[in-house]
């Protein structure tokens, strides 16, 4: 059988030989052309910890949106936004977006939390074994917290949320992680947490799994809503009626409008936000920057607030409660994704919040940018002129 | 201004040089060098409807994982899956999976349903008047499909949806796309139903948005997972308990346990799925394989259910309600993403089904990997030695 | 052990004797006195399919609001409502907002859709016999409807909806059942076509159960919101700015700026409608008029659409997706529960859509009248004065 | 237009006299009999916070179900609870599960949380203007808390939520009420708060409404789920295989069965809580001991939990999160509502957690008997013969 087995080799297996190696059995055994995919600019050397079976690589087009003015606390000034992305129009959607923002003095950023989770789940005799340990939970969070932080220089445990069920108790372990994404590190500080606890609680325990789910890793939930996941940033803007009108062909009262209906919508479909289309913006740049790619499941959620003021102008704003991102570990380090995050000044220590509010500020650059479309009927023809590629 | 505009050109922007110059301004204002991102091996001049902005392209770490045994109507035999992503332990865990399902005789695959959707909403004066106006959608189906069909040759309107709220209708145009993914064919073909519509409608009406968001594009809703978009597709396999105690250490009644548990915290956490963690698989396959990267918001949406056998084997299926894939149109056909399809036979006409059943049985061996693996508390410990550059 | 058990008679159980026995057995055993309970004005002879074990009634107060002015196609004209509550300030606020609405020229009413669910699964040996079986339904939709009429005389298989995931197929009944709420008529129909299914089919089948909980029996669902469950009805109103600001000393911009702000706490909140209180009044014109009580739990969904018109006025709309009520049947025909039908014309034949269109009205009213009192802060000042009981 | 309003009276409204003049006009104005809601045991004197323009009562038939086992903490042996319904087999069906259970050693139950919210929400100029607004809620909960209590003896201030959205904070006050529900008890302390809040608050604030909805008054929500609203409460058993056999006619895996795929219909319909029927129970028994019936919608919710243990028995529990039940105020008191009370011995000061367990073991109850009969398909066939008056 070890003729349909993929190569793998123990001690040089991230290297050009290796993945070359791979390249000629794949190419072997389903008789394509992997003439493309063979061609990178990296030593293979660099990968270990982010892929396995490393055979080359998937060329992602990529565009740069903006100049996009962030009034932010982290950053500050214009930027260049990377996506990379293969559906027509969105990149020049969101610059257009940039370009009304900016031209209304630039979008406000504000991170309001941040915290990442793993959820370990114990089980009891009954509830009352649960609500016991409850209590001892509380009481040696100290211990816990000790425990956890062995295992990592830059994860804080900064509290535990609890959530009794049956005759479970489910955790919620909160933890600062300074410039990484922090997945990883949580699920290892957690197991040995969890260890810790296991050695020193006296009572009954029937069993523990370290997740029970309530991290809901790689999938969107009411709770990562309601508790954050990553960072909670939130970007606003006010846009001058006028310049509604002369940019966008458009009021607020239509914009509002469409909002209003296209709520009911979404509520009746059971929609899991109120936005529009921030998926689009969260995915072409978590691939440009290196973030997990997955993680576009939980960071697509927001909570959209738009009104008209009183002055006839058009507030908006966009929450985003659960953005998981890097600038250190991970895909960050990456040949080109850090390439991608130097455009923004946002690699390495210390720039996490900074990367937290860009996102967030383009994010609403691309809302309004659709939003105005669809009111504006420019939606379907400037996916004809531009979308050339999409049946 | 000028200045700080990022340089595009009417007549020939995909072009290397006008990606070349775009690089150059991109790093003379931030002062990043971008010299890995500018190596690329196709011409621009294929990136039409793909992107904007062209600059470079981003370079995701490409692996295979497999041989994935797949016992489908349209996918038959031995698959090797391209997984771009950096995020390690991914591409190694969906291996140990298909390892598993291969040895438990392959992954039995259904497509159920197929469509795509846009949901135009029409308002009236009151709650009656769109009464009527859903009676006359109804009376005249053979019209709007008729007018719906003229923008587009592989696009049928198979059937609408209705759902009136205060005194909207809220329609669900369902199209058949072919092997297109097809969100912009059914934008264009309901465009161009509305204005039919809107002719020929004697009765009165208010206005009307393109989307009234019961599409729910880019975004998780029940309504998708009720009534499907794209594929509606599930995986099968019975994995026999002498092969999961061999193979995976671990029992039926462990791993179910485990499911129980975490279905519950799921449930109280307000999860939108049922799976463990399926947008890894979906994420990484999309990228690799040039489909809409947004998407994974959508179609990362799963129905899980397993049960144990009468003769004590594990029974495991996964449903994806709304995958949205395409082998044709898109970034299907770029240099790299081309080359992944062809690997698995999937590119272009006549291949949708397939990729979709691949794209199935891969998500199930990632989750019965993942699943066997929380139990049996290799979970940490592969992340410790796969996962280095995660912290 | 007889000591113990509630004394139950074959022959004689809905006796004035029986009642009367039960009643004295509770009192020994608890020591509590029922002289209250043990008071009724109706003979227990036509308790028989209401209650088992009768020993007396819950005297539940009851109050009329109104005049409500309906415009309605089944309900036209003044009527005095039947509200049982034991919640001070609820029939208040409700008579506040009939004046509003009665002052705005009254609340038109319309039923758009009507049809009570059982939903069978039935499953197979893998998904593709639940994909044959799909098929054969469809196929067969007249023998099964046959079967189902065969058992009623009033309910009408009007369509089944199909929903597979794994390898089951669970399908929604949808029917009409005339005056009654029907999901008694809807099982045993639902039962015998069942029945006939199992005796036609000639393809593999695993097992099948009489509900697969896609009638979400007694629970809220999205399904039910989106499909209806009982009545979909919708009520409306126009209220003019200067009756707001005389009658409720607020503007449609202050009552407008409260929703907007209490949607999103909705949505963040995870809450299953974005009505107000729309429960108070389903709970209390239930009870008084002999609905089943626990379908509080899947009527008080609602979906609430207003908005500022151009002219200034407040459009306000109220679509309650899934209101299950009868006018015959049930509770419908017991001594009080028939007399606050009857103040409304509202029993037996012919009736029901004319109690969905006043209870529909109704709750505009008391959303109205709370999302005024909330802005113009006569909520917590109300209840001090009316609610002496209500710590 | 005097003569179409409902008489009402500065002075004497609570009386016999001026019910029957309601009486009289109702009867007046629609030519309905109403004489026997004009059948009353008690003195209207006892009215005042409970129900204006009192006209009479709903008689609600009654009756009892049990003896019920509790293993409780608050509540211990064997009790009779009452239950008023108009549904045929309710009565029944509960009490069948009572046998059930009480062959089983009775129903062990246990209250994990308490307490009742309100949600006020503040608005800044931005999200920063609200975030120092939140440092300062947190900064200063001692005045808050004390602002609060002034305005109850038994009403204590918990702890307060934070959630930060656009340029809003939402808070949600936790408060233990003592026996009472406190819904009106919490409006009226938060409202005082909040007055001391904004006395105090230096910083720069736009408005602020009393509730934000993110306390979901009278609606089920996803964050009730979570944090609890009134009380948190378990009910488990463990039902022995044989018992099972011989009083249900069915074993653990038929019953687990079919939990197990009504759980992926409830999953795919989305159904808010996972149990069966608690609506029914919960509605009954609160309508006989004098509830909030509104609550039903809140309280209705549900987390059951089974699993078949190692052993073969069944293990079943219930969670209910949010269970608002008193045991003094509001309906408590009126003259059927305090008997059916004190048929527990749950009526006034330190009962309340008490009542809660009795529900929580009661529900339990209905759920095993319904899932019971399910499978053992006496489901039809006993509404055939005890739901005579349900079509």
């Amino acid at each position: 059988m070890s003729s349909i087995k993929i190569p793998r080799h123990a001690d040089h297996d991230y290297t050009y030989a290796a993945a070359d190696e791979r390249r000629q059995f794949i190419q072997n055994q389903t008789g394509a052309d992997l003439s493309h995919t063979s061609q990178y600019s990296f030593d293979p050397a660099i990968l270990p910890g982010n892929i396995e079976n490393f055979t080359g690589v998937v060329q992602m087009p990529l565009g740069f949106a903006g100049p996009l003015l962030v009034n932010g606390e982290h950053a500050s000034g214009d930027f260049y936004v990377p996506m990379a992305t293969t559906e027509g129009t969105l990149v020049a959607s969101y610059s257009r977006g940039m370009g009304l923002t900016r031209a209304a003095g630039g979008v406000k950023t504000t991170v309001v939390d941040d915290a990442m989770q793993r959820s370990p789940v114990f089980a009891f005799e009954d509830a009352r074994g649960a609500r016991d340990f409850a209590l001892w939970v509380t009481e040696n969070f100290a211990g816990i917290k000790a425990a956890a932080e062995t295992t990592t220089s830059s994860g804080k445990l900064r509290n535990i949320e609890q959530y009794p069920a049956s005759r479970m108790l489910y955790l919620r372990f909160n933890f600062t992680t300074g410039d990484a994404a922090g997945q990883n590190m949580c699920g290892k500080a957690a197991y040995t947490a969890c260890q810790w606890i296991i050695a020193n609680y006296q009572g009954q325990m029937s069993h523990y799994f370290l997740s029970g789910n309530m991290d809901t890793d790689k999938k969107h939930s009411q709770l990562n809503t309601l508790h954050s996941r990553g960072k909670r940033v939130i970007a606003e803007v006010t846009l001058p009626r006028a310049l509604l009108l002369e940019k966008m062909r458009t009021t607020p009262e239509k914009m509002y409008a469409a909002r209003r209906t296209s709520q009911l919508g979404g509520l009746m479909a059971g929609a899991v936000h109120n936005g529009v289309h921030t998926a689009n913006g969260i995915a072409s740049v978590f691939i440009a920057t290196g973030q997990d790619e997955a993680n576009v499941a939980e960071s697509h959620a927001s909570l959209v607030y738009a009104e008209i003021t009183p002055a006839g102008d058009y507030y908006y704003s966009v929450t985003l409660p659960s953005l998981i991102v890097a600038t250190y570990g991970g895909g960050t380090g990456l040949a080109t994704q850090k390439e991608c995050l130097q455009v923004m000044d946002c690699y390495g220590a210390g720039k996490v919040r900074k990367l937290a509010e860009i996102i967030a500020a383009t994010i609403l650059c691309g809302e309004v940018s659709l939003g105005a479309a669809v009111v504006s009927e420019e939606w379907v023809s400037s996916h004809d002129e531009l979308g050339r590629n999409r049946p």
